[in-house]
């Protein structure tokens, strides 16, 4: 499959791969220095930002599911699911721009409802 | 583009141009009588309770953007942004399995959290 497999979507599988394998290094060699992310909370901008972002879901994961994955050389899809401690199914849809073998831009789509409840439970606020 | 597109991609097209353009009716045409969508809020079974679903979002919504349209035979995903009265930016993405020329199933993923916002602010609670 990987070589009838369009550049964008290497990368974000490769992404994709990383940070779910908990490789947070490894995955943020295939995100773009200067790489924006529109988030469910707002614009994230710049490698070190996207990953402050990521680490702390990365920790708490527990497994990841791809549900679709597909792109060109230009742009990608990946629509997943994941377990996490506070969250037994949680998922999400990345739609990615790579230039140069990098995710320059990606738009995240995913319900907050979930985790801002299971923040509220561990809280002891409901 | 149309002729190589796969037969779910120009399923999941149609059916989003249709809803996009508040052809609720049109939209159902590609939709199974049988089908079974995994929303935010929960699983969604039966044509019937998914058009009930749609209905209300397709009444308050002023347009629709596609961000990433991919698909193959089977499956497709449509990544878009949609604007409403409520919510001024509310993306969403839906993977769908297609067969025989109708949406068996569909994973459908956006943040709830600006719509209820919105409906919070509406009822004066905030």
């Amino acid at each position: 499959m990987t070589e009838q497999m369009g550049a964008a979507l290497r990368i974000a599988l490769a992404y994709h791969e990383a940070w779910t394998g908990k490789d947070l290094d490894r995955a943020m060699s295939y995100v773009a220095g200067d790489v924006v992310c529109d988030a469910p909370a707002g614009r994230i901008e710049g490698a070190a930002a996207y990953r402050e972002f990521m680490a702390p879901f990365v920790q708490m994961l527990l497994g990841a599911t791809v549900i679709a994955a597909f792109g060109d050389e230009r742009t990608a899809v990946v629509v997943y699911d994941t377990a996490t401690v506070a969250v037994a199914s949680g998922p999400a849809a990345e739609s990615v721009t790579v230039e140069d073998g990098k995710i320059t831009y990606s738009r995240f789509i995913f319900d907050r409802v979930p985790f801002q409840q299971a923040r509220e439970r561990a809280s002891g606020s409901v």
